[in-house]
């Protein structure tokens, strides 16, 4: 039995075996994006061919949304300047193989539960803030799709519908449009406006240009005092608390998972004032909420756990 | 075969028999409130011999939350000087039967599935707009529970969190204190605070008195013109718009039905704003979204299906 796990990222594309004790061997390269929509499955097939030791008996994906669970393909990414790319099919007629191909955070979840935090749990969700925002969960131990695989969108819950930051997606006051990577810069600046925040380690950081202003400098500059930059982590941190009580809300779970690098970089920054604030936005029971410890491998560890349990 | 369903509500109690097409008989008396945490069962097998044909076969019951799944008991709602009221057990022990217990939205989605507009969608969410504000969904065909039962708590979620308007349950800007039948009152006066509302037909409808704001004086007197009634539907159409949308990404359902006596008796006045703003706050598909067929009887006809299907 040969099992194949990949990640389908933005940036980069993972491809690992693997077995019931976990990856064996993985290689990554950056994400192909200038071949058309076939580079990407010719990318993973060769990164396949490249370590398998005897052909695949079974594939699991999590993959960059929005997908398309029917067809198997990414819809409309905005990493790519084309649309529908088909995944699961190519695989599928190369190896003839079942493929199992879901959203990266679905497969983190899955990942967490089958190799991670979740072992044993019926009720769990994995929150991902990284460059987007976004969540997978599992209730009464089964994973959550919805109509076409869009369930869990946890990234774009209104949290101010009145707010001037709009999200990547369009719409007003998103949680993702507050704390995502991509977004903090844009936030950061709006919550420095009119402010005098030259003088402190933000400022030195960043040169004094609001263009500078990124998550990896504001949580570094927080951490070595910065009152502005405090201040900034400060409201990340409670828009965070009310995502998180909405979620609580939703799912009900028994613990929640966090990863991605903004999360997995500033561990403590980012969840301190989750488990201070969020008891004031929900009344269902807190979950414990923890730092997801398969680290950057949630999703492909996901991609082999659906492979092992086609 | 005898199939008995019980819907405890927070003023009545009802109880059916019923079979595959539906409800047979049905009774329907006020809650039981002063008899002790025994007094609600009590009434409920009363209520039960009242109308059975032959001995029950399977008990099913939707139930006003929260509740406590595993235990089968109501555990802390307003409506009863008395916490912990056990409602599965003493059934069990009358009837020697098995007793399934949801939470009455729970419930009520399960009913819209079996015997209403979800009739062969694996993707639906009911939502009640009633004294309270709450939700049941089936997402993949799987009832959503979680840890406690209290999963689809949507009248929870944050949609303000700036806002003076503080939930029933002490949290703030929640969906439920702004929409929900016994919040509405607050936030109309808090609508028309500094506005001078004096002269139309919410002002001769109310005396011009503050307190004798409800829902029914409101979209009574919105139906007949009135410019502040009209300010204050619309201000209600856009709250349930973000939180119709917040559902939509939570759950990514085919269909949202809607029922709850605040919905039921404006239909057009609740479902308009939402139809027409849903698409400002989600990038997920919009589901079809409708006024339950079912009714007042959504709920109970869930518990019916709930018992058909043990």
């Amino acid at each position: 039995m040969s099992y194949i796990a990949i990640d389908i990222g933005a940036t980069n594309i993972r491809v690992a075996t693997g077995d019931y004790t976990g990856l064996i061997e993985k290689v990554m390269e950056p994400t192909e994006t200038r071949e058309g929509p076939m580079g990407v499955s010719r990318q993973i097939i060769r990164l396949i061919d490249s370590i398998k030791e005897e052909d695949p008996t079974n594939i699991g994906i999590g993959s960059i949304g929005p997908i398309n669970l029917e067809l198997g393909t990414i819809t409309n990414t905005p990493n790519y300047s084309f649309h529908n790319i088909p995944i699961k099919e190519p695989l599928i007629e190369e190896y003839k193989v079942p493929v199992t191909m879901v959203n990266d955070c679905a497969a983190a979840v899955v990942g967490e539960q089958y190799f991670g935090a979740g072992s044993g749990l019926r009720n769990l969700v994995y929150v991902t803030i990284s460059t987007g925002l976004g969540g997978g969960a599992i209730v009464d131990d089964n994973l959550l799709l919805g109509k076409e695989g869009n369930a869990v969108e946890v990234g774009h819950f209104t949290l101010d519908p009145e707010s001037e930051i709009v999200c990547g997606c369009g719409c007003r006051g998103h949680w993702e449009g507050f704390c995502s990577g991509s977004n903090i810069p844009k936030y950061a600046s709006y919550l420095l406006r009119g402010t005098d925040w030259s003088g402190g380690v933000l400022h030195m950081l960043t040169g004094g240009s609001m263009d500078k202003l990124d998550a990896k400098v504001i949580f570094e500059a927080a951490r070595k005092g910065d009152k502005y930059a405090k201040m900034i982590v400060e409201e990340l941190g409670y828009k965070n608390a009310i995502g998180f009580a909405n979620i609580v809300n939703a799912y009900d779970p028994e613990l929640i998972t966090v990863g991605g690098s903004i999360a997995l970089n500033n561990p403590d920054q980012v969840l301190k004032p989750i488990i201070e604030n969020i008891e004031k936005h929900t009344i269902n029971t807190i979950p414990e909420i923890k730092i997801t410890p398969l680290g950057h491998d949630s999703v492909i560890l996901g991609a082999l756990a659906l492979a092992l349990n086609f």
